[in-house]
């Protein structure tokens, strides 16, 4: 409860959001047209899975095996934005099809059976919503950029760090390029926030950044680079003082700690320059305000539906070699461009991006990602 | 339901199972002790989730929200061998104890509600009968070598490499020790594999490898190496002829494909005895007839609850340099005592090792990895 109060919170103060934002997935539906019946398995799906399935138009279709259960609701598709209520057939499953297309990309979601919240056992799980819930891809037009390619992969590298300002062992994630060789050049480092109730496993399972990055790479589109994630809710916000919400203990962990750690066990650039910090959601929340806190840190700051920046919030500005802020389209996209002008009109260094046709989900942030990455270090 | 028959055929193959590895996770009970009421949460909990929770004593309890089910039963517990049948309390909560004390260790379980399979909403999900399941942990009284510690950690890095067998991107988990560098020294390597139903995550999720690994190190116990996990179940078994299964796919897959790629992008000693191969459970069956039919390749062999060697097998006792055979108290102790002293009196290195008090789960298999690594690379 109070996470969701939290999260409402950094909505309001971010004002990226737009009505949409709260019924992610959701894209206008033309109910008289029937689904085209070429449904085929999500690619998310547990090994042998048949459902849900996803058709060439975004629809999506769930089955769920549970005979004796009186309701079955699928947290996803909107049909009177209750979510998808599944019909039982005379074979005793649980079946049906959203109202309408869902947007492209990636959808968290889950199931209510008789009035408790699971998991719909056909999917892979990721942690979203401080839990780890189903998935569905719905393959985006332009997926070539994440997909697996035959081309050099860099490593995701687990790391266990040991924090003493939480007392306990911590974990990171770390993309190393395949290009990376430790006894030679020296490599700049993207921390690379997730959003509120996911964790550090969200950008390289649901958000593919290391597919992203080898692609990109492969394409002589980037200088190579490491991307760090790690988790980011560890503050403990008291109920009822959501304003007071400062990420400090993060801030300690992530600076103090983490940054110092891959500075000394990774070949990493050490000037400010070589590092940059951005994040997605509330992860960009936490961008503007260790960004600006510690300016000595990190040289690079990307919000990905994350807030802005305003020409006041940068007290110099040598003190950032650039700037980049995207959203999707269906969220506060002018709000994003006018941030992005207005501080290109203050001298800063800036860049926005808006992903078309999509909301408050991690097509947008892939997307976003892709876009920013050529900009940074340079 | 191939994939049953074929994890029957191994059990019948192999010989390892007892009576007692069909019900995994039971230990005998009083039921007329009732349990201490100690409870705490499971460690492997989701965060801030209070159920299922443990008893100093092993018992298990669980409490799932779904109202208006009619039926909710957990596959662990067997009360009356049919698992553990959970009433609806006065809240609408459904409840209840496991009639014993598990085992000590990790144990995979999922629900029946309402006749259907879902996973506990409460705890991370670890993947093992070919789908994702719920997890527990009973605190082993000597945890401690699987610890969390403040000791020098090594990384596990995920690494996709391209197989030109399967025409598709695959995935390993390669842990790399604290003391590794890539320009000195070259170190040797455990390709070290899961059982049936589960992938390569498993050793180091719930088999927690690289703590092992990183805990023996810190402890000048073993001389470090690499360990590499991949997935195993690739070879498709036609139905009716599990007699057949030879794992001749994934026998390319790791040999011609996955050593390569280790070998070129890690500096590792590449002699065959700078090289082991172990399983558990079917990924010792994998490994017996893999490191046969190769000996070229591995110069150490490791069965872990996943049958034995027998003098005859071994062509030249000049092929491998040491076998480590184990298995839990409760599964076949005396065919893995046995097979280890006929092929120490046919002249080679050979030992064995019994879990104290553990069956076909993982405790046991930590604990093998634990006794095993010492005898590596010597």
């Amino acid at each position: 409860m109070k996470r969701l109060l939290l999260f409402s919170l950094c909505a309001l103060l971010l004002g990226t959001f737009s009505a949409n934002a709260q019924f992610p997935g959701f894209a206008p539906q033309t109910p008289s047209d029937p689904p085209k019946e070429d449904f085929v398995p999500s690619e998310l799906n547990q090994p042998g899975q048949e459902y849900p399935m996803v058709n060439s138009q975004g629809y999506a279709r769930f089955r769920i095996n549970a005979p004796k259960a009186t309701s079955v609701v699928v947290s996803l598709g909107l049909g009177g934005r209750g979510g998808t209520v599944l019909q039982q057939d005379a074979d005793g499953y649980w079946v049906g099809t959203t109202a309408g297309p869902l947007d492209e990309g990636f959808h968290y979601y889950h199931l209510t059976i008789d009035g408790g919240v699971f998991n719909d056992p056909g999917t892979h799980n990721y942690f979203g919503s401080c839990r780890w819930e189903s998935g569905i891809e719905i393959p985006a037009h332009d997926r070539a950029f994440y997909e697996d390619r035959d081309v050099p992969h860099g490593t995701v590298q687990e790391v266990r760090f040991w924090s003493k300002s939480q007392d306990k062992l911590l974990r990171a994630f770390v993309y190393v390029p395949p290009t990376y060789d430790a006894g030679k050049k020296a490599f700049p480092v993207l921390y690379l926030q997730h959003g509120w109730g996911e964790n550090e496993y969200a950008w390289f399972n649901q958000g593919k950044a290391n597919l992203i990055m080898d692609n990109l790479i492969a394409e002589g589109k980037i200088e190579p680079f490491l991307v760090v994630t790690t988790y980011g809710m560890i503050n403990d916000v008291p109920m009822g003082h959501m304003n007071e919400y400062t990420a400090e203990d993060f801030e300690t962990v992530l600076c103090d700690e983490l940054v110092p750690y891959i500075d000394s066990h990774y070949n990493t650039r050490t000037d400010k320059f070589g590092r940059a910090m951005a994040g997605l959601s509330m992860g960009g929340y936490e961008t503007s305000i260790i960004t600006l806190r510690r300016p000595e840190v990190f040289g690079y700051y990307g919000l990905l539906s994350g807030g802005t920046y305003t020409p006041k919030d940068i007290k110099d500005p040598g003190q950032v070699k650039g700037i980049f802020i995207g959203c999707g389209s269906k969220e506060n996209a002018d709000a994003v461009n006018k941030s992005a002008a207005d501080l290109r009109d203050a001298g800063i260094n800036a860049q926005s991006y808006i992903s078309e046709g999509t909301a408050h989900e991690f097509l947008t942030w892939r997307r976003i990602l892709r876009e920013m990455a050529p900009t940074l270090f340079k």
